[in-house]
């Protein structure tokens, strides 16, 4: 069985919009061992979009298309579909009233535009979306599947994943895909390849693929069995060769990201935490609270986006400022210990930096970062330089100071 | 004239890979007045190829591939396309004595592989590759034109460049294509269609797409002509019927986003801002200092994470939290006027919520948020109820926070 995908929308035909939806369409069904063969991509146009479907209907297993559900003039999916496949359409009562019920809630009459949301092709199953009023449609036709997903990805994502791949997975041959991420920071791409190559290039089951942001490197195994324990058998062998060479390199083996594997920390130690950030502005805050339940070790933040924010409210002295200047080792240590301090905290993050593009000077370039981690008997600072834009000057700030805590914490527990 | 894009490889149709090449094509036709109206990934694989290029020139003018001119035996662009077009190819000597003219000079014999990346469809034209052994070709058939380009960027982009685009100029009329995002806050996607479909539906040129995400909905409209000022007057046409009806939900017609707008409004005006917010956890103050220069006019932000930062920095009294609760009108007027006047700023914002999963009540719901500005002469606070996931409900408090702002500020200009 063999998958193909069709995106939809004019916009995914501009220069400037990636397809991201046919990325993780793809990623779940290569992990259920369904290949795609190929992908469209066309504009909200009623012939090429009837064209293009009708096509997929006949070369292909599987046909997925992403967008065009929405309840505007160009959102054509429905109706295209329906022409592809030959079937009419219906009004399905209950699903109108529950969109209709989704404006409610809100105090809001349904536009009338919505209601075409509610047209359903003959003898579809509806998917429903809890989070949009876009439901998804699965037909089944002369051997054939084609579903239909809304765009926004979070829409599209749990739909996906939650009711269209258990589906999938029971039409085929049982095989399992099993995958697994090393995440690590603190070590460029390459140091991780020269480290992880020698071991991982000696298996071609599990695949090993290393995926690389700023401050962020993933190894992504994949096994391939006909079942769970073994799929899962050969997983283990290589990921525990691959922690026995990079060891406290790699912060999560399940695919967590750094925030959370810190918040599962403080909260297994009943230990809290207070931030007082410069450069990076609240986003060292905003990724401590993007974890749901952050509230129980996370106090709050300072974000010291002025001199006078640092004095007055972390009190650090005007002459500290003055003599070493904002952007320096003594200043993020003070802003540690201070919000530590002030909080009432187990541990306090300091960061202070240059952000750029702009207030470098010739000591202090673009990139340069104190990052300073109080705890309760040292204070750690460390000077970065980071290269690259803002974004990644300040992301890579952060992940760097979450990174100092999850060390800090782990030390404490051996 | 329009144009479909068809991308070839394997690597292409796995989840980490991005077509890049399309994007820049796509760029590069839209600046000389060419459309693309359809693109497609397909894998290295005999018969799929070939009847994607068959498809393609049934239904295109203009079609360009990437990809599949390699020396290997997976690269099956030439021999495809010879078939798509029913043409045979031939051996160009000339082409050979330059392939193997670049292995000679690097010292090197050329492969006997390579010899395939001499044979040359019946009536095309050559386009040299300076950059690698991979040359494209160019071919016209019954009013058609097929070109094929080499995969690797850095040999694609100056070969499309500088000897395709100058090509396709002169086979055309001259003509230009303009776009223009209008943004637009506050409004639900149906209802900006509502509002904004009667309008834009009269034109066929400029060509309107809707595209929303939570909070932000955008109009994107683009105009051809044969002239940039024709195009420009277009635009100009039916923006002004557009902003002439969503008035001030319109933020930006630049594509701006509404932190840079606000930011731009503060600075013109040599104001300043300070922020408290609860359950948006610094995600306010990052966007507001995502933009370069915003220490200008942002002087700093508490992140109230507990109680007790609510009530130790900001002053809020311990018998309003009690009474109230946290999440509250009072609790978020009071954020916004103490922050204000803690920071000594033109401007404050309080936001107080429930992002969820957990901590709602039964009179306090997931979503529930309070905004509040204080401003020299008045405190506004509005309360919204927010559908949707936690990183949603933070995104739209923050969103409906900077457009509280952005009216405020626009509004005292006046």
């Amino acid at each position: 069985m063999v998958a193909e995908i069709i995106a939809i929308g004019s916009e995914l035909l501009t220069p400037h919009r990636t397809d991201t939806n046919s990325l993780f369409i793809t990623d779940h069904l290569n992990r259920i061992g369904i290949e795609v063969v190929l992908r469209t991509i066309v504009g909200d146009d009623r012939e090429r979009l009837t064209q293009a479907l009708a096509l997929a209907l006949q070369r292909s297993d599987i046909i997925i298309t992403s967008g065009g559900l929405g309840p505007t003039e160009d959102d054509l999916t429905r109706e295209c579909a329906a022409a592809a496949l030959g079937k009419t359409m219906y009004r399905d009562s209950s699903l109108l009233n529950e969109i209709e019920e989704r404006f409610r809630s809100r105090g809001l009459t349904m536009p009338s535009v919505n209601l075409r949301q509610s047209m359903v092709i003959e003898g579809a199953q509806v998917l429903r979306n809890p989070r949009g009023t876009a439901p998804g449609q699965w037909i089944n036709h002369d051997g054939k599947m084609l579903i239909l997903l809304p765009g926004p990805p979070r829409e599209l994502q749990p739909m996906f994943e939650e009711i269209c791949i258990p589906l999938l997975q029971r039409t085929g041959p049982p095989s399992v895909l099993l995958a697994r991420s090393l995440r690590i920071t603190g070590l460029t791409e390459s140091a991780v390849e020269e480290l992880a190559a020698p071991i991982y290039t000696q298996y071609n089951n599990p695949v090993t693929t290393i995926l690389a942001s700023p401050g962020d490197v993933q190894l992504h195994l994949r096994a391939k069995a006909s079942q769970y324990s073994e799929a899962k058998s050969l997983l283990d062998e290589l990921s525990c060769q691959l922690e026995a060479k990079l060891r406290n390199y790699i912060y999560s083996t399940n695919g967590d990201c750094l925030e959370k594997v810190v918040g599962n920390l403080l909260h297994q130690q009943g230990q809290t935490l207070a931030v007082a950030e410069s450069c990076t502005g609240g986003l060292l805050a905003e990724r401590i609270t993007d974890v749901p339940g952050s509230s129980d070790y996370f106090l709050g933040g300072f974000v010291c986006y002025s001199d006078s924010w640092k004095l007055n409210f972390l009190d650090v002295p005007a002459d500290v400022l003055e003599k070493h200047g904002a952007v320096s080792e003594p200043v993020a240590r003070l802003l540690a210990e201070g919000v530590r301090k002030k909080a009432g905290s187990t541990y306090g993050i300091g960061i202070t930096g240059i952000a750029g593009p702009s207030g470098s000077t010739p000591s202090k370039p673009v990139g340069l970062v104190y990052l300073a981690l109080a705890a309760p008997k040292e204070t750690q600072v460390l000077q970065r330089l980071y290269p690259g834009e803002r974004e990644i000057i300040r992301w890579q700030s952060t992940q760097a100071a979450l990174d100092m805590l999850r060390r800090m914490i782990v030390s404490t527990m051996k």
